[in-house]
C-alpha cells in the first residue's frame, strides 16, 4: 500500500426527504466533520474546499462553491465545484487527494451535496435526467431507469441469471440500511416483496431502483505526515483511478460492461500497489440493483456473468466473504447525487476505524469505493486502508 | 520564481457568434493544441482532462466531461468538469497544475468551452444569470450588468473618477482586439463613441460590457522536468492563488473592492516568490470596464481609487509600462464563460514565447492572469514565466 493522503474527519447528514435546504445541509455536514476530528482542528488550517453537486437544489446553479466558505464559517476559502453527475463526489475526493499530494494545503475539505426533494418541477428539470446522453437517450425519452432496464434485460438473458439475483441485492442492501441511522430507507424487505414490486423498467421493479434523496457529507483530508496532529486513527487513501466512456450507451461495444469502471479499477489497484484479495469490503455504485452486479465484475471481484451467483451465495452480505455496501448502498441509504461518492468514503472512514456500530464489518482493514456518473460514462475508484 | 508546471501546447478557436456546436468547438481547440506542440505529442501521454464550462450550450448539463475524451480522440480519458462560473477556466488550470505537481499524469489537458449563441431562451436560462446570488440579486431582478453598474456608480463617486476612465479601458481593449484574429470584436472604437453609446446599467454603456460569445480553448500542461520532451520554449506556471467571497455583494464590507481577488493575488505572489514589479503584463477579468479598474487595485498594481488615473495615463496600453489585456480582454476578445480563464493563459503562452504577432508585448518575460467568477465571489490568480 502506498499512502497518498489521510482522511481525519467526516460528517454525514441523514439522507432522505429532509426539511433543510442546500445551505443548511452543507453547514450541518461541515460542522459534524469538524466536530469529528479526534484532537480538534483549527478551521484556518483548511486551505481549499471542493463542492460536489449536480444542481445545488436547482437554486444556485452557477458559482455555488462560493457558498462553501460562507456556510463552513471560512469566508475566503478557495473553493471549486466539481460536477461529474452521480460521480461528482468520487472525483472531488480524488481532486482533494491530488491537492494534498501537491502540497496545495495542509487540510482540504470535500463536501458532497444534493437537494432533490421539495423542489419544483421547473427546477428539477435542471438536474434530473441531464446526466445521460442528450441526443440519443434523453431526447428519445429514455430515462436512467430505462437505460439500466435495457442493461439488466440483456445481462439476465445472456448470462441466464434469474431475477432473484437482482432482488437479492435489494434485500441485502435494505438489511444493511436498516442498521444505518443516516439511511433514507431503514427497513428490511423480503425477497418476495422485492420480486412482486411494481415494474419500473422491465425487468427492474421498484426495489431495484435507488430513491431520490436529499443529503450532504463532508470529509477532511490531510497529508500522511500531518495526520497524527489530528488523530491516532487516520484512514489512508492508497490508490485512485478514474476513466470515462462514450456518453451514449449505444456507442459502446458491450451493454453489460462498463469499461470506464474496468479502467478505473486497474488504475486504482496499480496506484495502490495492492490486489483484490486484500480488500475487506466494497462500496459499489448500486443506483439500480443490476449496477451492483456489473460493478462486481467490472471491478474484478467476479468473472463475466458470475456476479449473480456470487450474490445469491451470500458472499456479498455483511457477514460474507466480500461485504458490498454495508451502509445500505444507494439502494437503501439513498442517492443525493453529488453527495454519494463522498458518502461512500465516509462509510469507509467509519468502518476502517471500527466505528460503524451495528453494521460494522469485523476486522475491516482495506476498502474500495466505486462511484459512477451517468450510465457508466465517468467512473472513479478509490482504495483505502486503516492507519 | 518557483516553476510548478509547464504549458507546452495551446489551441484557440475564434471567439464570437459561431456556427459550431459545443462538441465541434471542443474538438477544434484540442486538435489545435495537439498540433501546436513543437516536437509533437502522443495523445496517450495525456492521462487526465479538465473541462471548464458553465453550461455546455445548455445541451449536456450533467456529465459533460465524458465528452472530452470522445471529442479529443482519447476514449477513456479520466475527465473532470470544473464549474466556478466565469472563473471555471482559471480554476481548471490551477487544478491541472496541482495534478501535475501530484504526479497524477505526465500530461494534463485543460479545455474551456462555452456555446452561448444560437441557443434557445429556455436553454439560456440554464446558465445565463445563474452565477450571481439567487436570493438577493437574481430573484430581485438584478442582472450582472446591474451589479457592476452599482459598483461603477459607487467607484466613480467615492474616488471622483470620470467616466472617461471606463471608456479608456474600452478604447484600449478594442484596439488590442483589433490585432487579435481570434477576437469576437476586431474593430477599434473612439473615446467619443464609447462615451456616447446607449446606457446598459448607468453609468455603464454598451462599450463598457463584454459580449456574449461562443468559443473553446485547450492547453497542454506537463511537469517542468518533462517539458523539454515537447518544446524548447515551455511557459512555466510559477504561482497559483485562489479565494472566494460572499456570493451576494450586499454581504461584503466594500462594494468597490473584491477581497477574493486580493487574497488570491497575495497567495499567487507568495506561491511564485516574486513581486508585482517583475510582471511584464496582465490578463485581467474585464467583464465590464469597471472590473479592469478594480482588478488593477485588487491585484496590487494601483492604490485604492488610483486605477482610473493609471488607465488614463496610458500605462496599461500595449506599449505602456504595464500592458493589460493585450489580447483585447473579455471586452473585445469576447467572453465564452468557461473558456475565458483558459484563453487568458493561452495569451500568456503566446506572448511569453514571442508568438503573439502584431499584438506582441516586447520583451514579455512574466505574466499574471486574473479570472473572476460572478461579481467577485470566486477568483483565481496565476503567475507565469518564460522558459
Amino acid at each position: 500500500m502506498v499512502h497518498r493522503a489521510a482522511v481525519v474527519g467526516g460528517g454525514h447528514t441523514r439522507f432522505g426527504v429532509l426539511d433543510e435546504g442546500p445551505r443548511a445541509l452543507v453547514r450541518s455536514a461541515v460542522d459534524r466533520a469538524l466536530g469529528s476530528v479526534d484532537r480538534g482542528i483549527d478551521r484556518r488550517s483548511i486551505g481549499l474546499g471542493y463542492l460536489a453537486t449536480l444542481g445545488f437544489g436547482g437554486w444556485q446553479i452557477g458559482n455555488a462553491s462560493a457558498l462553501l466558505g460562507e456556510e463552513a464559517g471560512m469566508p475566503g476559502l478557495p473553493s471549486v465545484r466539481i460536477e461529474n453527475a452521480c460521480a461528482s463526489g468520487g472525483f472531488a475526493l480524488q481532486a482533494a487527494v491530488s491537492s494534498i499530494q501537491a502540497g496545495a494545503s495542509e487540510v482540504v475539505l470535500v463536501v458532497g451535496l444534493e437537494k432533490m426533494t421539495d423542489v419544483s418541477n421547473a427546477r428539477r428539470r435542471f438536474w434530473l435526467g441531464v446526466s445521460g446522453d442528450t441526443e440519443w437517450e434523453r431526447q428519445a425519452g429514455l430515462t436512467f431507469a430505462g437505460v439500466y432496464g435495457l442493461i439488466a434485460d440483456r445481462y439476465l438473458k445472456i448470462h441466464a441469471v434469474p431475477r432473484e439475483a437482482l432482488a437479492t441485492v435489494a434485500v441485502k442492501n435494505h438489511a444493511n440500511g436498516a442498521l444505518n441511522p443516516n439511511a433514507h430507507f431503514q427497513k428490511r424487505v423480503t425477497l418476495d416483496e422485492a420480486l412482486a414490486a411494481p415494474r419500473v423498467a422491465d425487468p427492474l421493479g421498484l426495489y431495484d431502483c435507488c430513491p431520490v434523496s436529499d443529503g450532504a457529507v463532508a470529509l477532511l483530508l490531510t497529508s500522511v505526515e500531518l495526520a497524527p496532529r489530528f488523530t491516532d486513527a487516520p484512514v489512508y487513501v492508497d490508490g485512485i483511478g478514474a476513466s470515462s466512456d462514450f456518453l451514449a450507451v449505444q456507442e459502446r461495444f458491450d451493454l453489460t460492461r462498463f469499461d470506464a469502471t474496468r479502467r478505473a479499477a486497474e488504475a486504482a489497484f496499480r496506484s495502490a500497489d495492492t490486489e483484490r484479495g486484500k480488500i475487506s469490503f466494497v462500496e459499489a455504485h448500486d443506483c439500480f440493483t443490476i449496477a451492483e452486479l456489473l460493478a462486481l465484475e467490472d471491478l474484478g471481484f467476479a468473472g463475466r456473468g458470475e456476479a449473480g451467483a456470487l450474490t445469491l451465495s451470500g458472499a456479498t452480505g455483511r457477514d460474507g466473504r466480500l461485504p458490498v455496501n454495508p451502509d445500505g448502498g444507494l439502494k437503501a441509504k439513498g442517492h443525493p447525487i453529488g453527495a454519494t461518492g463522498v458518502s461512500q468514503a465516509y462509510e469507509v472512514f467509519l468502518q476502517l476505524r471500527g466505528s460503524a456500530g451495528a453494521r460494522q464489518v469485523p476486522g475491516a482493514r482495506t476498502a474500495l469505493t466505486h462511484n459512477v456518473g451517468g450510465a457508466g460514462a465517468t467512473s472513479a475508484v478509490t482504495i483505502f486502508s486503516a492507519g
